[in-house]
């Protein structure tokens, strides 16, 4: 990353203490998008057209998980990584689908960090652990994951620099 | 599901005992693809071009963690859950992404069942557990993950009845 780049981030991992709160974004969920992402990585009849979804469980069409989960990361990057330090993610603890989530429904993301720790092997780099919520237009909970993040430092450990960057 | 489909379900909760494993399939991951994933659902550079990936951790355009999963699902779906009872998933305990996966790599699927159990609210649904994991054409494991599956018994809990479709 460039040192022009590195001057714009916004969130560096010092940036993100636990406790620390964000609302990400919202996204309204389009009918088209739910049917071609599910005929390519989830098709399941439920996900696929509305004849098959009035005799499911769903009732009508939703949204394959994954794409709940894809559409989650869009807000994310545009909303939040583009602004930060990450260095991408090695996993996540959870991943709960709590309601389905349906065309025309607008989803909304916010995120708290609930963890966060220097990385032993790497003294500019800083781990988060962050609580992901998203709600739909009800207000009911859809999605909730919880996962990990690596975020450089501003300053690395046990460095005398007040700023990496400089 | 009609009676029909159900005569032609291979897999009912009761077929997918602790210990189980099955083969699921490959797919190659595609060049367009993983820029088309990437441009929708996770626009970080690493993901999008070919320069901004060389300068990053991993070396060269990757695909997102997110499109993995999608790969995999769509593996399971044509590969398994397609000749089920599956009745969706309320979530997972845990998504790796172990190791970068590349445009022309070779993924192969792979799932256990580690847990199952009936299910107390609904005597003709069964949940299970299981372990996915995915490896590349190197035979280097990238992806595991973690989570539920609800399927429909074959024989309800307390039916007299041999098989719950007959």
């Amino acid at each position: 990353m460039s040192t022009q780049a590195q001057s714009q981030i916004k969130y560096f991992w010092e940036d993100l203490p636990v406790g620390k709160t964000l609302d990400i974004g919202s996204i309204t969920v389009d009918h088209d998008e739910v049917i071609a992402f599910a005929t390519k990585y989830d098709p399941q009849p439920f996900h696929l057209n509305e004849e098959a979804a009035a005799k499911s469980m769903f009732g009508k069409l939703s949204a394959s998980g994954w794409h709940t989960c894809a559409m989650a990361m869009g807000l994310m990057v545009r909303g939040f990584l583009h602004e930060s330090s990450s260095l991408g993610s090695p996993g996540l603890e959870a991943v709960k689908w709590l309601k389905p989530v349906y065309p025309g429904d607008t989803l909304t993301l916010k995120q708290r960090i609930v963890e966060a720790r220097p990385m032993k092997s790497r003294p500019d780099v800083g781990l988060t652990r962050t609580l992901w919520e998203m709600f739909n237009q009800h207000g009911d909970q859809v999605l909730m994951m919880d996962g990990y993040g690596m975020f450089r430092r501003r300053t690395p450990a046990g460095s005398d620099e007040p700023k990496a960057s400089e």
